[in-house]
């Protein structure tokens, strides 16, 4: 009864879209994926963001770094006229270093949305960069991603906010997925149970569509957060999390899991009413997305090449 | 034979400066501590800074926060025109999320010099604001209060670069104090290895007294460093921590320990040529030495009030 969503299959829809808007313009897209994490699988999502660029029609080359000169090939990509998008794989040190080094990437080629200049814009809820609201700030891609599978699963109300009177719960709290997304939720009209190892805490949608969410600390434990959600969003990198099994969650809730590990009970496929297994191909998908936003942002002239010093 | 160097009877100097400074300034200086930090000793951190703001002159505040309306109270104080400086106890949340509640701090008020604008003019070693070389950049308070006790220990030479031709050794790499350390010492001359969990770094400064020095990984070993070192400083906040012994050493190097466990053996005060067991005074003293040139700066209009987005 459930409906499994393919990221793949939804992204392929969004692909068409970009390549035709990408095929209006007069210049090829050159994106820079900088390879220089030491760990993890980043190679493969590199070479993933090159078949998704091949798809759409723009150039993507990756470049590869040590740990140590990252920056600078980060900081070369900034003021080239040639490169119209960044996407820097990590970890690249592993330590609170890559969050210095996140923000080297200059904002108007940030196509993964992760500098603080958009995490400002985000938790503030500044949706535009101008006034006459013509300037769309860029989202992070991940939790882009993840609220286009939202929406993709049928849990957008079709008018007002349009996550308004929702409860989502998120299970990881980082700051370049779980945090954000929980804001994003939020500042949609959802009411957001936020978990991570340091606590639980809960998101209450400003009452002003344009205002920011309001957070405190909350008492109520999973087992209570999953009794109300229509929801349920896991990202929590580890196998030792505890699944979430079918019997914790509400008949017909929103399933997504966007941590490479497994963090839902195979028998919740049979309780929820739509299930999306992983996020991956829309990420990326969005990242090119916003590629294309930045890219007429800075060529209409309404945000400057570099804008923060 | 080892000088013993008090970090409180050296930073009971600069006091004196500072409260002399701060006398024939028409307004009495108002810095702000955000006490919110739910682990750690920075209630006892609080009154320190309270006590040594008392000495020079300054008024302190502290403000209790919980950890989610630390930022608010951070934003409070940075629009406040009656707030010159602004002072954060860390670990607040304890995760990534505190660097991004570190740079909510204004710049022009970040009496500790965490920000990560300050951080860039840091790392490539720009030292002044303005072309006329008047306005002079900040630097973290930490690392600040290292160099200040170095030059105590009489390792500055007469002229030219400080640390010319001098090596030193740095067990830490964190981004608030080892890494600007390290590239602190760099830019002062000397030739820099750098220790920490993911690996050691050798540092190595410009011929070009203004540019920023190297970095490369080395294969040299913690032996092999600090039988190099004229200048051995430890911050590993961990009672695990091989101490650091006097075999180990140069005779005649300065020891600097910057954790708050000790890291040195205790025969090490028979083998150098002075020793500083804790830093913690002085990093106060360069706290408050940093808001009485941000408020110069920008009382004398050579830095807006706020300058960074």
């Amino acid at each position: 009864m459930t409906r499994v969503i393919d990221a793949a299959e939804h992204a392929a829809r969004f692909k068409q879209e970009i390549r035709e808007q990408l095929a209006q313009l007069n210049e090829k897209l050159v994106l820079v994926g900088v390879l220089a994490a030491e760990r993890g699988p980043s190679a493969t999502y590199a070479k993933y963001a090159q078949k998704a660029c091949e798809e759409v029609g723009a150039t993507f080359q990756i470049r590869r770094a040590t740990r140590l000169d990252a920056e600078s090939v980060i900081r070369a990509a900034n003021t080239d006229p040639g490169v119209h998008g960044i996407m820097v794989y990590y970890p690249v040190f592993g330590t609170e270093r890559d969050v210095y080094l996140r923000d080297t990437v200059e904002p108007t080629k940030d196509i993964e949305g992760l500098h603080s200049f958009w995490a400002r814009c985000l938790y503030e809820n500044r949706r535009y960069l101008d006034a006459p609201q013509e300037v769309k700030a860029i989202l992070p891609c991940t939790p882009l991603a993840i609220m286009k599978l939202v929406e993709a699963a049928g849990a957008f109300a079709p008018r007002g906010r349009p996550l308004e009177g929702r409860t989502a719960v998120v299970f990881n709290r980082s700051e370049v997925v779980g945090r954000p997304l929980a804001s994003m939720l939020a500042h949609d009209g959802a009411t957001v149970y936020s978990f991570d190892i340091d606590g639980p805490l809960l998101l209450t949608p400003s009452t002003d569509p344009d205002g920011a969410h309001s957070v405190i600390e909350t008492s109520v434990d999973r087992a209570g957060a999953l009794a109300r959600a229509d929801i349920v969003i896991t990202g929590v990198p580890s196998p030792s999390f505890e699944l979430v099994r079918a019997e914790e969650i509400r008949a017909g809730a929103v399933c997504i899991n966007f941590s490479t590990y497994r963090n839902f009970d195979a028998d919740v496929q049979e309780k929820a009413g739509a299930f999306v297994p992983r996020v991956g191909p829309m990420t990326v998908t969005m990242a090119l997305r916003n590629a294309l936003r930045l890219f007429q942002n800075t060529r209409s002239g309404a945000t400057p090449a570099r804008f923060v010093p």
